[in-house]
């Protein structure tokens, strides 16, 4: 198949699946997601991501009525019946289905939803992304992979209709994450990123970037950086499951970055070699 | 029919309706509603809904591709095909549908979803609602009838679990509004009840409450009160499309309002008898 849709035990391809009008993804976006990239059939960091999508439904009281293995299993078996050696692959647990009300019944059988799309992943370390400023509007629960996105859709937008990659989310100054991705920035040998409340998402990327500065020999910190101290940084970098390592060139139109290529390489070898080795076929 | 929905041009039991998996309402609550009762097939101040559902996709960028008259026919005709005397009328627009990415295609046509279930309204005005505090965690879009609602469901849930009828959410004691209600408080014959700013819906309710109360003589005021205001109130009143005026008698299990029963009655009198008047068949 060239790409897929599953939902409650139902597989078709992506723009054929249909879900129940009573979905409460339909009416609250009451649910949870997570998404990594596959190559040769393996989902890299699937145990990271696995993780952080139950802790992500036990955050809003959905109780799963599947165990972690048996995502894993699943999600193994579908990325069988595709076609592209890489996958974009995306799993999704709403609530449940039910008369529209605020408050659910309980329990409810939560409605899980997979699709699997070819992805075409750049590795190449040198495209470098030029993004724009927001004011943060989100709500406080960040810190949740949640379907309540509507925010991080017109940011996105914005930059989308600017030609830019990425929108930069700041509260009164302080950089916080972007529409869809961290940020994070290099500093004299420093890496520096935002420290995990509920301003910003547990990157699994991000995860890996202080782990594998941390090995390189860099300094790294968790403390929350300004607007200003990013537009001075020596290396910008964006971080998701889909943009590992990703720097930055310009922000709001200002040339940034591109003063530390050395230890950004480093760290994108490092990133890089990472997800070649785990998702190479043995 | 007992219930139905319809969804671009559909129209079936409710429980039947299934609607594409790639409705971007399904990954990021990409879209808007309204609600409203109706009564003998004549929906409740109806031009308003309009105006507010049209105002909130103007508000998120979605272009719709019908006009006001065509809802309101549209709806009225629902409305005939139902069984019930009282209904309750819900009607959402999503951006449309397309491969999941947060920037979206332009043109997109959008999804009008709409249902319509048996309703049984409380006129008696008796009912006197128990009430929770709580912080409000919600995005700085309220003033936009989103689909992004999960901090207001599982707001709503904590009171449901405790057998309480709402949440008074609050910004450092500062009042805002209900999960899913607006909230006013009467206090020494002045109707007062939050400005109209990015942190409140402008309820419909809520607008013809201000209305009466001018009309009825009382002192009106939008300016925003704090908890321990609203705790020492005359009345407390929390008002929606569902529930048009109704007082509260309890707030974190402290007893609160019953001091001026003659001016709150007399806005529920005035606030019915535009409901009957406006839904009576000639």
């Amino acid at each position: 198949m060239e790409d897929l849709a599953y939902y409650n035990g139902k597989i078709t391809r992506l723009s054929d699946m249909m879900v129940p009008f009573n979905d409460r993804s339909h009416f609250f976006g009451d649910g949870v997601y997570d998404a990594s990239i596959a190559k040769n059939g393996i989902i890299f960091k699937l145990d990271d991501h696995l993780e952080r999508f139950f802790n992500s439904m036990a955050l809003i009281d959905i109780q799963p009525d599947f165990a972690k293995d048996d995502l894993r299993a699943l999600l193994g078996n579908l990325c069988q019946k595709l076609d592209a050696d890489e996958l974009f692959v995306y799993f999704q647990v709403s609530r449940g289905t039910a008369i529209r009300n605020h408050s659910y019944p309980q329990p409810l059988k939560p409605n899980l939803a997979i699709y699997m799309t070819p992805w075409q992943g750049d590795f190449s370390g040198q495209n470098r992304l030029r993004l724009m400023t927001l004011p943060d509007q989100r709500f406080e629960l960040c810190h949740i992979k949640t379907l309540n996105l509507l925010p991080n859709v017109l940011a996105s937008q914005k930059a989308t209709l600017q030609g830019l990659d990425e929108v930069v989310f700041h509260r009164n100054q302080r950089v916080t994450e972007c529409a869809h991705s961290n940020i994070s920035i290099l500093t004299n040998g420093v890496f520096q990123t935002a420290p995990l409340d509920h301003w910003i998402l547990p990157g699994i990327a991000r995860k890996y970037l202080l782990l594998a500065s941390q090995a390189l020999g860099f300094g790294v910190s968790e403390q929350a950086f300004t607007i200003a101290e990013m537009l001075a940084a020596d290396e910008i970098i964006v971080s998701s499951s889909g943009a590992l390592c990703a720097p930055v060139s310009e922000i709001d139109g200002c040339p940034v970055g591109g003063k530390d290529d050395e230890r950004l390489q480093q760290l994108q070898t490092k990133i890089y070699q990472d997800f070649f080795k785990e998702t190479a076929v043995e």
